[in-house]
């Protein structure tokens, strides 16, 4: 890990005593939290990195509960750490002494309206109630992400969620057309437009998105819809190196635009890891093929031909000899087959060992050299590392994830983490890449930004947290260390 | 006029001079201008609402070039406005006192690249400029506003621009993917990313994107390019009323999905006066309809057949009584005369004498309530009002203008300007709309923005100003003002 737990907070006592008598007064016992047995789920973590601490945990229900909280704790300079569905992957959500606001219990779907094409949620429905809601209007809410069933809209939009349909609907930013923000002093500001247009000043909205709970508390949102897809087809291609699949991208969008709504790679490393492990999982193509694309196309329109646009662009590529073999799914169970290929992936790899992960993006054009590049650099600092680079190739975002050698110590693997993200990350930057595509910053990578990120960035943002939160109270530690641009001039 | 000219600045005298002696040292004689006939066309704004004034031009030829005059300008105490294609329409790239700094030496598209599908231009390249370097890479940039031939980049994002491609395409903002931008300070911020998925840190692209140049002076910026359409279909509908046409686009749009890329209305009068007046144009529809819904299907399919879905939809609009008539495009020649319908409207107002203007958006559920109400409320007002509604229905956008009543003296019509803004703007306040869908704040709009914005959001605008200009130097008094909290809580 290249991030460790930060020394706990101390929260004066007495101030904490009293605003917490207050809250629960007001909040009622569902509202304030201070059993261990209860407040155990929340401070653990999904991948077990940091062991989290809180005084308490506040579960208000309402916006105006919220707000009583944040204006409550920011008279008694108390430190607040915001968390929808604790899924997330970089520590984000995990308090270390500040007390815990939970925002489970605002959970309601306010609207939904399909003229509009729009759905009002609150910050703790679930990804798989929001895009149920909008299925029931007979819409789509496109974000796609594996923890849709447990990861809530507060975490998605406080993430910037991204997933598997960002090629042709965006992340959860360009998702996102309003919000309601409680701020640091507590003032609710209500942000929920609905509109398509609206050029009346500075934009409000992005500064909360992907700021993870650092700049405000985002209570709910309004979301995009688009009109629901009627047809599908999906098909998986074997591929003799990420050139070929880039060309192939390439081929594919320009004949097939917005129909192309997934397109993911895979090499033969991650291919025979799922079908060695995971049950149910079914070979696709007979023959050996060093990378395979997953492909989506989808449309509106009833018994569109997607199958025939899949296959005029097959035939182009396998004549351009960018596609060696391919197979186009013939039913919906066919097309969830090929899906559970990518889908089984990440589980997949737990039984290789030890796995060193990187969530990193390159320009979509770079994607190719990179992999390439850092498989090479990987394998020549550690021979029989095994590379597997797979994940939403149509957007630059690469999981490049390195399985240990087979017969090494998982514990002797796991030691050279920091060595691999050096490598891995300075050929990151090197690109004019990201070192965190979709997960964020969070804890685990906040020295990683002060390494990486330009210096002026960093200067702007320390600007906005000052002032936006200029206590310190939300989230603190998180994304931004009060030593961020120090460390950088050192 | 809802807005009038502020006060002009004064410069301090002697830092003013030896900032300019300094600045024509470095940047040459094209870099600085101050003779008058010279300086005219800058201080001109398109629709002579207001008359500027400036010390001197300056006119950089690069980034390094602009952050030597914003320093320089910085260490002096100096303003700046900045200016790119000066067509904005609410008075933003005006100057009255301050020095102006002009983009439109920066004038270099910078790298197009088709796997990326980016555009990379400088602020002063025109949108026509942009479009035909996307277009030489086979891509498209969609961006699609009037001003196309003689707008510049800058502008575009300094505003937030809008058109008639949003409905698929989003505004600019949707339409960027990073920036390159002039601190107040003159640091440069290089956040050219072309990056998809990037969630190190704060947004920093958006708080620029729609600023009107009041927080940075924005240099370059990496553009989103798409797929080139190589289909396309426009047909013109004629319906019964603005309900009618909202119906259509829901059903358009559910069964056409990204396919449909414009949906446009007109009312009556519109049509009508441009058929009057225009030379060359040609009534598409025989029959007598209270409202036109002209609308655009492409796919970046070859020969994908959108004339059958264009009827399939049709036919199903016709049966539920939502559309009167309809005629479909039958070449290329008939779509560019069914859209030269629609855009001549605003150059066809004009023979009907003084027009009062609204650029508002609400919901597009509104769209058919507010055109119904607000019609009635203004025909109430004064008796023989001709309201022509119309404009981008698809994003709730539209274009509510006032023509004169036949017989009316244009300037008596004219001196009720601000009486319609308060019913028409009311009316949208209350729907939850905006009173600037695309044109922005500038000048002409900031007390209406006092009036109208969420007390909150003023107030998180005003801490944004003062964290990113704190001086307040970059085009002073524009979209806020000093006194906007102040106004708004007396």
């Amino acid at each position: 890990m290249s991030s460790t737990a930060p020394a706990p907070l101390a929260l004066p006592h007495d101030r904490l005593a009293g605003a917490l008598a207050a809250l629960a007064a007001r909040l009622g016992p569902r509202g304030v939290v201070t059993d261990p047995a209860a407040m155990a789920p929340y401070l653990i973590e999904p991948r077990g990195l940091y062991a989290g601490a809180a005084p308490a945990i506040l579960r208000p229900a309402t916006t105006a509960e919220v707000a009583d909280c944040v204006a409550t704790c920011a008279e008694a300079g108390l430190a607040l750490v915001p968390q929808s569905g604790n899924t997330g992957l970089v520590g984000g959500q995990v308090p270390f002494g500040a007390l815990l606001l939970s925002l489970e219990r605002l959970d309601k779907v306010r609207a939904v309206d399909a003229t509009d094409l729009t759905l009002t949620v609150e910050a703790g429905v679930t990804l798989h109630a929001a895009r149920a809601a909008a299925e029931a209007a007979d819409c789509l809410f496109p974000l796609s992400i594996a923890s849709e069933g447990t990861c809530r809209i507060g975490g998605n939009l406080a993430t910037n969620a991204g997933g598997t349909a960002v090629l042709r609907y965006g992340n959860m930013r360009e998702l996102t057309l309003g919000l309601e923000v409680v701020l640091a002093d507590g003032r609710v500001w209500n942000g929920l437009s609905r509109l398509r247009k609206d050029n009346t000043g500075y934009d409000l909205k992005d500064l909360f998105v992907g700021s993870e709970g650092t700049l405000g508390i985002i209570t709910a949102a309004v979301l995009r819809l688009f009109p629901k897809s009627r047809s599908r087809t999906t098909f998986l291609a074997g591929l003799a190196d990420p050139h070929a699949v880039l060309a192939f991208l390439r081929r594919l969008r320009a004949a097939g635009g917005d129909a192309v709504t997934g397109f993911e790679m895979m090499p033969r490393f991650g291919m025979e890891t799922v079908l060695a492990h995971m049950p149910g999982a079914v070979r696709a193509l007979a023959g050996d093929h060093a990378f395979f694309a997953l492909a989506e196309l989808t449309s509106t329109r009833r018994d569109d031909d997607l199958p025939a646009l899949a296959e005029a662009v097959l035939a182009e590529a396998f004549a351009a000899g960018e596609v060696e073999d391919a197979v186009i799914a013939a039913s919906e169970a066919q097309s969830e087959a090929l899906w559970k290929l990518r889908e089984d992936l990440s589980e997949a790899q737990k039984f290789e060992g030890g796995s060193i992960k990187h969530d990193v993006s390159v320009p979509v054009s770079r994607v190719a050299d990179f992999v390439v590049t850092a498989s090479r650099l990987c394998a020549a600092h550690m021979p029989g590392v095994r590379v597997c680079a797979f994940g939403h190739v149509g957007d630059g975002n690469i999981h490049f994830n390195l399985s240990q050698p087979v017969g090494m110590e998982k514990a002797a693997f796991l030691a050279r983490w920091e060595e691999f993200n050096r490598l891995v990350h300075d050929h990151v930057a090197a690109l004019g890449g990201s070192i965190s595509a979709e997960h964020g910053i969070g804890l685990l990578k906040r020295e990683e930004l002060v390494r990486y990120k330009d210096e002026v960035a960093l200067d702007l943002m320390a600007a906005l947290k000052a002032a936006l939160d200029p206590k310190g109270l939300l989230n603190p530690g998180k994304v931004l260390t009060p030593s961020s641009r120090a460390a950088r001039s050192s």
